[in-house]
């Protein structure tokens, strides 16, 4: 936010406030529902007319997020921007800020989340748990690593990956070298012997009120998260612990919006950071049937400036299933009307086309137990890629 | 639906159904939110590109509801047509059934929700609980009317009439005869003493599935709904007869889609059907929050012959407190970030211009108890009203 704590609003009279957001697929496209309830007028910087925000009715710029230009003049038209995803020039971000449109996450809190090897080194240097890491350039930074840590390696690249795109899990030296190879800057990391992955959800204003919600286990298959249970059914004390973790680090970063700080845990019982994410996040899709204030809502009322909205649960147990492409032209769209009969399932479908392992939907459940929410989840995603 | 229970889906792969919604307020803007969730393409017919549902970012034509070609050519682009209100040419709905569009709820069922002296009329015909009434065509009719019922009188136009427009209360013979020397068909009813008013939202398929959501019990001021609770706080069985009144007019008039039946209940322990809405209403506004499936997701299923989904409360008590404009110029808007600070108060504004009396709003709340859910709403409406 720049140092300032009120927003300018140039809303019209139909308006409560103008927020542009950089990117339009499903997050945009959810948040587009909580714009709706706020009279917030939500304009995207989209790759296509297709996207998925597009598709939902929020009023579309076609434009590049990498090109400073497109986002400093995407910028000059709302009250403030903010982030669909975090692939985004940092430099059209600063442009945008110098000239007067808040940004959130501002951009020197963004670059924790934009590149890897500068959070991994941030993070360290001021004592917070992280994997062992190093940036490599060559083979033998890789093997030299390995003599430390151990194979395999994990080779992850510093900026531009996501949904386990950019990362790299290598058995050897001969493995490890047709990675480096390859363009841009790698990091190497320790391969860890998981018992669980979390993410919690800290939502914060610029000027600091802060919000947590309940600590999200995740699962992963392949780099992409599956499904997810509220609350994590973590070992005793390491909820909390991740939750002080998580809200102290974003604090300490001034990062601010909606904030996922993804943490390991690991089978010996140490808790490291991951990665962060800043903007609505995939392991907080529960929130929209599970808690109180979804965190669309609460990702626009701390853009700008608002106050919060509670975090709790409103059930024992929440779960989330990823719908991911099936293959089957339309399999989701078609197979939607069966799924709808899965009582307790709440569908959302993202407008995407349909290709294989392509996120393009999810189905929260709430249950008074997590194997409750997860079978009702899980049967009406079955049903929607035709599995059943 | 004409008599088939499949809608053909001309939607692209980006849609799982259009949906085409003839007006484009409120209603259809909160219809958009689940169309969101669901990939419905929800097109609108507008008056205006600033009407509600516009600004949300339906597709919107704009066009006149009274038109018979407007709505026929409306309807030859989407899969299924339904309303956002009931000031429709029934004959143009009729050409769009003609024309091989299905049409929730059908012109014949819709009639009974356009047009008081028929349903009254029909209503009494299949021994049905309404009001004493009879057609008036002169103050000579008022009077006789008068003679049997006492006064004062209730005048109601038998067609256009809502939220109170079209109604009149007349204290003798002078009033009577303004009234009735308006353009327009009147009917007499008689002066109730009332007890409460309730609302039972019926939701139906065409093919036949149905669910009713628990009884709302509403509160009236100048003829407008200014709040209500669910469950209702009615007298011992009157809840339960509701229920099956409403569930058996719905299926004996083959009515579909979302259908709001309002209903008297009097002093003298009278339950008595007073008018239908057949499409999402504002006495179902608190089922965002307050029920497993909103009014908004259940009608677009029903529209489309789609499982409906639960109707169950999640909570003990909910409530709804409509906002109405209070002449300050976007009082609502600038006074909306203070309101939000108002815990457990989901607050739902339209994204229309304030004027006084103007229906700009709404807030729901959850609760252990009816006054407490009433009083968290209640708050956040007066701030948004500026009246704290």
């Amino acid at each position: 936010m720049c140092g300032s704590a009120s927003v300018p609003l140039v809303a019209a009279a139909n308006y409560s406030a103008i927020v542009g957001m950089i990117g339009a697929g499903q997050l945009a496209r959810m948040c587009q529902r909580a714009a709706i309830d706020l009279a917030v007028r939500l304009e995207v910087l989209a790759a296509s007319e297709h996207d998925p925000a597009a598709h939902a009715g929020a009023p579309a710029t076609i434009g590049d997020p990498l090109d400073p230009d497109a986002v400093a003049a995407f910028a000059s038209g709302v009250d403030v921007v903010t982030l669909d995803h975090e692939l985004v020039s940092a430099e059209g971000l600063r442009l945008a800020a110098a000239n007067g449109t808040p940004v959130v996450p501002n951009p020197e809190a963004l670059r924790f989340a934009q590149d890897k090897l500068f959070a991994r080194s941030e993070l360290a240097r001021r004592g917070h748990p992280v994997p062992g890491f190093r940036a490599v350039a060559s083979v033998e930074d890789v093997v030299g690593f390995a003599g430390d840590h151990g194979w395999p390696v994990v080779l992850k690249m510093a900026t531009m990956g996501y949904d386990g795109r950019g990362v790299e899990i290598v058995a050897d030296e001969n493995e490890a070298a047709i990675v480096v190879a390859r363009e841009g800057t790698w990091v190497a990391e320790e391969y860890l012997d998981l018992a669980m992955e979390l993410a919690v959800l800290v939502v914060r204003r610029p000027s600091g009120q802060t919000a947590v919600y309940p600590v999200v286990e995740t699962v992963q298959e392949d780099g992409i998260c599956i499904e997810l249970v509220m609350p994590a059914r973590a070992p005793d004390g390491i909820a909390e612990r991740a939750v002080e973790l998580a809200r102290s680090v974003v604090e300490e970063i001034d990062a601010s919006g909606n904030v996922a700080v993804e943490l390991f845990v690991t089978r010996d019982g140490r808790l490291l950071i991951n990665e962060f994410a800043m903007r609505p996040h995939n392991s907080g899709h529960a929130t929209i049937e599970g808690a109180v204030t979804s965190q669309f809502h609460n990702h626009l009322r701390a853009v700008l400036d608002w106050p919060l909205g509670a975090t709790d649960l409103v059930a024992p147990a929440v779960a989330m299933v990823n719908l991911l492409g099936s293959g089957g032209e339309s399999a989701a769209m078609r197979n939607l009307p069966e799924a709808l009969a899965v009582d307790g399932a709440a569908i959302h479908l993202y407008a995407k086309e349909e290709r294989v392992g392509r996120k393009i939907g999810h189905v929260t459940a709430l249950g008074d137990t997590v194997d409750e929410a997860l079978g009702t989840a899980r049967h009406a995603v079955a049903i929607l890629r035709g599995a059943t």
